[in-house]
Formats: structure tokens, C-alpha cells, sequence
């Protein structure tokens, strides 16, 4: 049944023809019709093995071992695992001196970020720092991004400090709540290495973009919500994480509003943004935003110090322990009965750190024109959060922020990492005192001057413009993580997201075509308006895979366009219907049912003496169709390759 | 940006192409370029619109209303509604006579099965006449098939059965046990009714053929296990379902296998099976395995009365109330403790009744060439349990056994539901002690006999041959049912279905294309094995939609095409690579993270000086794409109707 085409040796000169089609000389269909061809057969295990490899392998990571000797592919496989061999033998003075730049330039952001998003994961500030320390060092030599800045990062640690504190209060059982963090922050590196060595990594694609605009914008307001505590001064805040529970209490508690706290935060707010502001206009001026936090932490420190502002009301953050970051192994718990929620926090905030972080590699990846291998990168963020736990680290990732200020400044290697990592290092080891005097409410200025740009204004709008499916999507994010819980909000649009597929695949769109004049193509009369339809056909382009889902509704709405046909021909006294042509190029797909439809619709037709023709079968429903018998069911005389060519057979058909 | 097509003025007279292009002369590409055209815009209103009405009322149910007066259209709403009063007007004594005959019929089949089927959902024998009495009443007056049997089924008696005896024993409390039963039965009428209201009937669709076919032989299989108790006489039967409890029972009790018992049972079941295959030998002696569970049963109670056959441990059904239908509207209960399995067991029978019914009326309406409604026969089988319910019956739909019958016996219209109705009233009324002597041991040969034909192994062959997917999907619900749960092998199947459709969507196929000899088609180059490719050009197809799920993939996977197409050229030294067509013919949507994966793949193409051009964008996807820029940004010179103007014009251009 395959290859070759079929000159059908009686067809008469085409002038007939020409009478029955609107088709213009010039582009006439060709007098040869072609047989429509069906892939050679593979056996199970081989359609097996190409459909695993593409859903597991789609971008042949082993290509490059392929015909190379032994030691070759021993030090290929090396480089492959710790990508630090790749570009460590090539490494020289200058890049260092780039790398050095940058990754003091992100320590300055690194430090104060690290103790304020601590904080939100209701962690105490240090565990921020040592974050900060050990995953950037693992990462440096796993990773394969030159521009990753790894640490803690806004979203995953509200979301740990939200779905923790649902069950266990950091205030009152502090050493269970960090034993949690801990141990959830293993799961996490957990889930994240196994999606990668399962090469499961297309988990992370099913949280799209417009989902992740509203739920990062709806993480950004509820997080900044969060630090009105700081910076009113607040003592008696809700420990709820919704819209209306904090804005009640930021009003209830009016008699607690300082304004001394005020006044300094919102100056300090006032002066971030401002930087902020500045670096946007030009890349060249990235670091106006990165020193702004370090700056103002050093101003408000001093002013604090000067001024002896607690005595004034305003807090400040207090002794910090001295050192490197002690083990934290026999912290983690694997059994009692905090043991599911510390596994579904690991893997939900593993999910997002990944998300966050394989998106950042992919960006800054692409401006500098390399790839990145989004498996590789999951196993290394795993182990950097495995390792992290044992650590007293909590969950880390590739941040966005520092990343930018990372390629900005001009970052060569990983190597900004270590160099970050060593400056973290030198503030644990000797520059905690000066944090005696930093105040609270500064951390609340970081921090919300951090996550307001995760609020996309723009973004949604434009989402709004071109997709509403999508907007949809984005605002129940958003509303969701508002008004319900950070975790709802999430499954909310994860769930909208899906079920626009289902539907999609439910309801597919069929259309009619029509010959697009002086062409020899036929196209959807509603796109094309100058397209012509062709007396007594009606040629249906169905727009989807046909599956069980869909296999009743496509027999019913076919069934229901010839029907609105003959009435329109009735009406009209047009050519009576002869053939129903269906253009099977976009269906890419068809399961059992799929098949018996298309058998009981030609059935149903011919009994109204009307024929049903498929044009352009392709690949993998050739051959099911083929395999099923619905193939010989229909006879080479009603399948052809494409549309012109089943007009023409068959108008020279009803003419003998 | 819409119609007309553009002749390029400056084009060549061809002669240069053909150099460079291996299209023959006469179907070379014409000279003209068309202009894509983007479909005209609908407002966000119009746009919902069109979707929802696609969605919810694809059959278009109300065209038949339009422009008739106001009375006509009352009485068409009132057709509508009753179809009873559509074809009761024409009713006619020849029509009577048929329906009569096929409703006596299918009555001796009835009655037996009810009694039979009653026991599968552990209900006293009385409540599946009592289910075969007002049902069949109320679905002649609402229901639009005209073949349909209607009365309790297998399959939802089994589930309805092992779902509510997992939490409450039908014999230590039967009366709490029977008020479930009826509530089950309630909710299963509105879930069914509602669903038809709300035009949701296709979640029907969502079970699959596939799914079924193996959900069917498993519920079968276990079924038929259950009756081993009554064939073998064992008094100490485990109260499980699954397989390898039911095999332990049967041989840990062989003492108490009564080989009386065993020897009538198996005499009368070969008799059902012989008759059951006589019968599908032809369709004219369908009355053969019609009336063989009635002969049986009537043997059976006279030798039974004859040879005094309690006394030889052959237990009967013993004492069976006279009269009609008590009211059970009382034992409806809507608290407590029990409320939220009574509601999951009727949305589970409820979902399934509706599936068998819909089916077997789409199945003989099909061979009878009549439409059936799906939303409407969904209302119908809902408002016949939401009254059942209230009348002492059990879930009921049609059943496919008895249809057959109906059907062959010649019915015309649902008159023969009335007749069945009739002969079930007489037989409560007057035949009630003559069931004294039935053995119990019969009612087990008959539900074998019945269910045996639902084992469909050719079906399951015919899966493994055609659709590998599909078979997994059908053996995955055989074996969940009979080793899990019936619930369970319910839902992995549905699962593994829908599963299979996410997996289509996440890593779509992508094609390689090329000119097919003498035309100017462009296919799969694997599946037309003639095709050639184009020097210089890399034409891909993609069979998908582009979504979040796969838009990263496909970023992926074309690159690597690309990649792969270079180390070929560099390999057999072929022309450099210039241009790469991406054929959106298949790409019936895309989302705001496909835009954005076509727009970075051109930038990343580009620093590679690689062309990407992309070819037919279809309705809304063209839309999509000149809403959110993509299409300014690729420039009508990128984006042609056909892949051989876009040959023709690169080549074109490439010369200039």
C-alpha cells in the first residue's frame, strides 16, 4: 500500500474537468492522482521504543558519545556529570576577574536577601545566610548555567512558610518547625533530582506562563501584605496568609501602627524602588538596584545605631550567631506524624524552586546563545537542596533578581558562585555583630521592593489581549492565591490549564473549506474570505486528533454541517450535495473509537446516498487506519492525498 | 491583513526556479504568493459565545424552532420534551401488534433478569420486577429511542452492589442497606438528569471504548465468580469481590459443595449457552435465547416442585410478596452518616447506567437510521430514577441483551416498554407464588449466561492489533477490577485514558517534509517514501497544537532537527542549510507560551543566520499570532499559504 504514484490511465484531458471546477487553467489539479502511502510497520517493541525515546529523550543527550573510544567517553561521561571539568580547563585570569566582580556585586544582594526571605519562611535570619553559603558551592560544581545566581528565593519560602505554619506554629514549637523545614527541604531535593534522572522534567512544563504571571503576582501582594507588619510596626499580627485576615488585622490593630517604623520603611521602600527605578532604564546601570539593598542596610544600621532606635520603637533584627553553617542531619525527621507534610511541602516547593530556577537558566542562557539541559539542571538543584538540608540550608534555587545582576555585571562562570559563596562565608564568619542594629523594618523594605516586580501588570494585560483562555487562567492564579491559600491558588490554575486542553481535545473546531482562487489550496472559508466553496461537495477540515472524547461530537457536528448544507442548497436551489470530503491533515492522531466513527458516519451518509472521501491521512493514522480495516473499508477511490485531487477523481467519477 | 492574494511583481519567469527547485514543470508552483489571511475579529463577547455554544449545544437542538409561529413552536417544545407525543399521534394498530409481540418478549426475558440481577446488588429478588415495572413506564412517555429495554442492568447492579457493601452488611442491616439503595438511586437521577439539563452529557464520552471493553470482561469475570456461590451450593461465601478472595473461598469451602446443586446449575447454564449460540448463529432465531431463561426457569421450578428439592439441599427462592410497587419515598434519606456513599455510589452507577443506555440506544437507533440526543436521553434515564427511586426500584437503563431482543422481535416504538410494564404488573399481581419453587441455583445460570457475552476477547485482539495505547488502557480496567476493586479498575482506566491524551499533547510528533514527485504537496517523508527533500531547506511539520505542556519540547526537538540536518550536510558535504519551513497546518492552537517559543526560536535560528518561515497558520492561530505581534515580528515574507511559495519565494530571495 505504499510509495508510488497512479496515473489513472482513463482520466480524460481535463476539459471536463475545468466545466465542474472553479479551478483557473494554470494551477489545475495535476491529471495523476497518488496513491496516499502508509509508513512501513513497525514492530511493538520498536513503535515502543521510539515513542519512550521521544517522550524521555527528545534531545539525545547521548549524541555526543556516540563512535568515540573508551577514555573519550570516560571523560565526555565526567564532563556530562560535573559540567566543572568542562569549562574549568579553559579557565583564566580574566574570567576570574569577571566572575569576582559579579559575585561580590550579588553577595551585596545576596546577604540582605537572604536574612529578609528567611524571614518570610518564618525561619530565623541566619538560616538565610547559611542558604546562601553551601548550595551555591554545590551548584558551581553540578550546574550547568553561567549565570545562576543560587540561593533562597521569595515564592518558595512563602510558600514553605505558609504550608508549614498551617499545621505547626514557628512561634511556639520553633525546633519542630525547623526540623520540618529541614526535612521538607530534603523531599525537595529529593523530587527534584528524581524528576531529572527520571527525565520526568516536562512535569515542570504543566505550569504555564500565564499561570505563573497571576501566581507569582498574587505571591508578590500576599508577601508584601506580610511585611505591613514590619513596616507599621505591628505587634499583634495575624498569622493568616489571605487578603482580607491581613487587611482586617492591619486595621484592627491601628493603635499599633509606630511612626517612627513607618516613616523609616517608607523611606527606605521609597529609596529602593527609586534604584530600581534607575537600573530599568539601562542595563548599564544594574548596579544602582544591587547596591541599593546592601546601602541601605549599612544607612539604616548606622541610623538605627545613632540613634539608638529601639528605643524609639523600632526593632531590629538582634544577635546573630557567629560561624559556618552547622549539620543539620540529625534535624531530619522520617517518620512521625509530620512526616506527609513535610513530603507534600518538599514537593511543592521543589516544584516551584525548579520552575523558578530552570526558567531563569533558560533565559539568561539563551541572551548569551548556549543551552541549557533542563534534566542536568534538575538533578543539580536535587543535590544542592539534598545537600543543603544536611546543611541547614532550606530550600534554594536559581533566583531571578541576582541572576540578572549576575549576567549584568558581567559573570563569566560558575565560578561568581564560589565567590559569592566565599563572601557569605567572611559575613558569617566575622560581620554578624553589625547586624545587631539593622532594623526589621529594613528587611521588609527589601523584600517588598524584591517581589514587586514579580507583579506583571503588563503581562496580564496582554495575556487579556491575545488569549483569554489564558487570562482566565492567570486571574484565577492570582484570586485564587489571594483570597483562598497560596496552595489553591496554584491548583486552581494548574487545573484550569489542563481542563483548556481536555476541552480543547473535546471540542475540536471543524471548518469548511473552499478553493482559494488561482490556487490549487483549499483553506477555511472564514480565514480565506475570497475562497470559493465547490458545487456539490462540502469539504469539512477537522482540526484535531480524533479520540474517544471527541469521536461522538465530530460524527454529530459533521452530520450537522451537511445538514445546514442541504438546507442552504434547498433554499438556494444550488447542485445537489454529492460528497462529503473530509481534510484529515490536522488529525494527528486517531484511537479504536476514533475509527468506528468514521465507519458509522460513512455509513450514516451512504444511506443518504452521499459520499464521505478522507484526503491526507497522515503518518500514524494511515497505519491505524490500515491496520483497523477501516482503510479497505473506505477503498483507495475515497482516500487521496489531497483535497484537489478527491475533487477531481470524483466529479470524473459521477460523470461515467 | 486579510484576503486578496499579492502577485509579486518582481518574480522571475520561472526559469530559475526550476534550477533550483526538483518540482516538474506543470505543478510549479504558480507565480502568485498569497497573503495569509488572519479571519476577521470577534469581540471577547462573540468569541465566548461561539465557544460555548460549540460547547454545549454542538447539535444545534433549537434549529428546528426557528422562525415557526408561536403555537407551532409550542407544540414542537412540547414533542420536545415528550417525544411520546410525536410519534403517539400516528400510532396505529399494525404498529401495536409489533410492539406487543417484542414486548411480551423481552418481558419473559425481563423478569427473570430482574429477579437475577436484584441478587447482584445484594437486593431482595421482588425489587428487580418492581425496577422492571415503573421505569420502562416513564421512559415510554420520555425517552426518544425507540428500541431501548429499559430495566435494571449487570453492570450497575454489581457496582451499585460492592460499592455500598463495602461500608454496610445488605444482611445484618438490610433495612439501612435498602434506604441506600433507594438514596443511591436518587442521586444517580439527578446526577443523570442534571448532567442532560446542563448539557454536559459529554463526560459520558471520557469512557472510552477501550476502557469499557475491559472494564466489562473484568465486572464479568467477577460477576460470574460471585455465582459460584449459588452453583456450588456454598452456604460460607466471602462477602469480597476480587478474584483471589472469591478462588480462596471456593476451594477452602469444598466441603460444602453440593453436587445436586452443581449438577442442575451446570445443566441449565449449558442450556443458556446453547441457546444463546444457536441464536448468534442468525438474527431470525433471536427468540431461542429469548425464551430460554424463561423455559429454564419454568423447568426448573417443576423439577424442583417435583422432586421436593429443598430436601436434597437445593435451596429456592422461597415466599415473594404479591402486589405492585410500594411508595419508598420515605426511605429516601438525605443525613447521617451514610449520605456521602449513597451520593458517590449513584454519581458511579449513575455515570455508568447512563453509558450503557446511551450507547445501546445510539447503537440500534444507528441501524434503524434515526438520531438519538444524547442530552435528552440523559434526562429521560435521569427522571425514570429520580421516580424509581420513589417507587422501590433500583438503578435502571437500558439494558443491551434486552434491546437486542426488542429489536429483533420487531418492536417500532416504546409502546413495547408499555407492554413490558403490563406483563411485569400481571406476573406481580398473580404469578408471584409460582417463583416458590425457583432454585436459587437457576438465578446464578442466568446471570452467567447474560454477562458471559460481555467477555469481548475478540474486541480485546482487535485492540492489541490496532492501538497498542488503547489495549494497555483496556487490560489495565480488566485487571484493576479483578484484582483492586471495581471502583478502582473504573479509574485507572479513565486515568491511563486521559493520561494518554496529556502524553499526545506534551510531546507531539514531528515530521520531516518533503515534495512529493510530480505535484506540489509537501509530506512526511517516512510516510511517502518518494518524497524528496529540498536542498538548502529543512521543512518540519508539527502534528500538535502548542501549548505550555510541549511548547518547550518542541523548541527542543526543532533544534535538535536542526542540528541533526547540519551534521548531515557537513557529512555527505551537501548545500549549507538556509532556511527552516515550520508547516503549521496541524497547529490548530496555540497559547501565549507557544507564541513565545516560536518568537525565541526564530531569535536563536537567527544568530545562526538561519530563515524561519512558517507556513499556513491556520484561523486562530493566525489570529493569535497578528494579535500578540508574532506575525509583525516574522513579517509577511515569512509566512506564506502553501510550503512551495515559500520555497519558491526564499529561493527567490536568496538570489536577488
Amino acid at each position: 500500500m505504499t510509495g508510488g504514484s497512479n496515473r489513472v490511465e482513463s482520466f480524460p484531458d481535463g476539459s471536463d474537468l475545468e466545466a465542474s471546477l472553479p479551478l483557473p487553467t494554470p494551477s489545475l489539479a495535476p491529471l495523476e492522482v497518488h496513491k496516499v502511502s502508509v509508513p512501513h510497520e513497525l514492530t511493538t517493541l520498536q513503535y515502543f521504543k521510539q515513542r519512550l525515546c521521544e517522550v524521555f529523550f527528545p534531545d539525545d543527550p547521548f549524541h555526543q558519545f556516540k563512535n568515540k573510544p573508551f577514555l573519550r567517553k570516560l571523560v565526555l561521561a565526567l564532563q556530562y556529570i560535573f559540567p566543572i571539568f568542562e569549562w574549568g580547563s579553559d579557565y583564566s585570569l580574566s574570567l576570574l576577574k569577571s566572575d569576582a566582580i559579579s559575585g561580590v556585586t550579588i553577595a551585596s544582594l545576596a546577604i540582605p536577601q537572604g536574612i529578609s526571605y528567611a524571614k518570610l519562611a518564618n525561619l530565623p535570619p541566619v538560616i538565610g545566610l547559611y542558604s546562601s553559603f553551601v548550595p551555591p558551592l554545590i551548584y558551581s560544581v553540578l550546574g550547568s548555567s553561567k549565570d545562576l545566581a543560587v540561593g533562597p528565593v521569595s515564592i518558595a519560602s512563602l510558600v514553605m512558610g505558609s504550608m508549614l505554619r498551617e499545621e505547626v506554629s514557628p512561634e511556639k514549637q520553633p525546633v519542630l518547625y525547623l526540623q520540618l523545614a529541614f526535612t521538607a527541604t530534603f523531599f525537595a531535593g529529593v523530587f527534584q533530582a528524581s524528576l531529572g534522572l527520571l527525565r520526568l522534567g516536562f512535569i515542570v512544563d504543566f505550569l504555564s506562563k500565564p499561570t505563573l504571571t497571576g501566581f507569582m503576582g498574587g505571591a508578590a501582594v500576599i508577601v508584601s501584605l506580610q511585611q505591613l507588619k514590619g513596616l507599621l510596626g505591628i505587634v499583634h499580627f495575624t498569622t493568616k496568609m489571605g487578603f482580607i485576615p491581613v487587611m482586617q488585622s492591619v486595621f484592627e490593630e491601628r493603635t499599633e501602627w509606630a511612626w517612627q517604623t513607618v516613616l523609616m520603611g517608607l523611606s527606605f521602600l521609597a529609596f529602593l524602588l527609586i534604584a530600581r527605578h534607575i537600573s530599568s532604564r539601562s542595563p548599564k546601570l544594574f548596579w544602582v538596584s544591587a547596591a541599593a539593598p546592601l546601602t541601605s542596610v549599612i544607612l539604616s544600621t548606622t541610623v538605627s545605631f545613632i540613634f539608638k532606635a529601639q528605643n524609639h520603637g523600632i526593632k531590629t533584627i538582634g544577635h546573630l550567631q557567629k560561624g559556618v553553617n552547622p549539620p543539620s542531619v540529625n534535624m531530619l525527621e522520617f517518620q512521625g506524624p509530620y512526616l506527609s507534610l513535610a513530603i507534600k511541602t518538599g514537593i511543592v516547593t521543589g516544584i516551584l524552586a525548579l520552575t523558578e530556577g530552570i526558567a531563569v537558566g533558560r533565559t539568561f542562557a539563551s541572551l548569551k546563545n548556549y543551552q541549557i539541559d533542563g534534566n542536568k539542571e534538575m538533578v543539580a538543584i536535587g543535590a544542592m537542596n539534598m545537600a543543603g538540608s544536611c546543611a541547614s540550608c532550606y530550600v534554594t534555587t536559581g533566583s531571578f533578581s541576582r541572576s540578572a545582576v549576575n549576567y549584568n555585571a558581567g559573570c563569566k562562570t560558575a565560578v561568581s558562585n564560589i565567590v559569592l559563596a566565599s563572601a557569605v562565608l567572611f559575613t558569617m564568619l566575622f560581620l554578624m555583630p553589625l547586624f545587631y542594629y539593622t532594623p526589621n523594618v529594613m528587611l521588609s523594605a527589601i523584600i517588598i521592593a524584591a517581589v514587586i516586580g514579580l507583579i506583571d501588570v503588563q503581562g496580564a494585560l496582554w495575556l487579556w489581549k491575545v488569549d483569554k483562555f489564558d487570562f482566565l487562567a492567570c486571574m484565577s492564579a492570582f484570586f485564587g492565591v489571594l483570597l483562598i491559600s497560596v496552595q489553591m491558588g496554584l491548583a486552581i490554575a494548574v487545573g484550569i490549564s489542563l481542563f483548556k486542553i481536555l476541552i480543547q481535545v473535546t471540542r475540536p473546531n471543524t471548518v469548511i473549506l473552499g478553493n482559494v482562487p488561482g490556487t490549487n489550496s483549499f483553506r477555511n472559508l472564514i480565514q480565506y474570505r475570497e475562497a470559493t466553496r465547490v458545487p456539490s461537495f462540502l469539504i469539512i477540515g477537522i482540526e484535531s486528533p480524533i479520540y474517544f472524547t471527541n469521536s461522538m461530537y465530530l460524527q454529530e457536528r459533521i452530520l450537522r454541517w451537511v445538514r445546514e448544507e442541504e438546507e442552504k442548497i434547498t433554499k438556494f436551489n444550488e447542485n445537489s450535495l454529492k460528497c462529503i470530503i473530509l481534510d484529515m491533515a490536522a488529525v494527528t492522531s486517531i484511537d479504536t473509537s476514533g475509527m468506528e466513527a468514521l465507519a458509522e458516519l460513512k455509513k450514516i451518509l451512504g444511506k443518504r446516498s452521499l459520499e464521505l472521501v478522507l484526503v491526507n491521512p497522515v503518518g500514524e493514522v494511515a497505519q491505524k487506519l490500515s491496520h483497523s480495516g477501516t482503510w479497505d473499508l473506505f477503498g483507495t477511490e475515497r482516500i487521496y492525498m489531497t483535497v484537489g485531487e478527491a475533487i477531481a477523481a470524483s466529479s470524473y467519477k459521477s460523470k461515467i
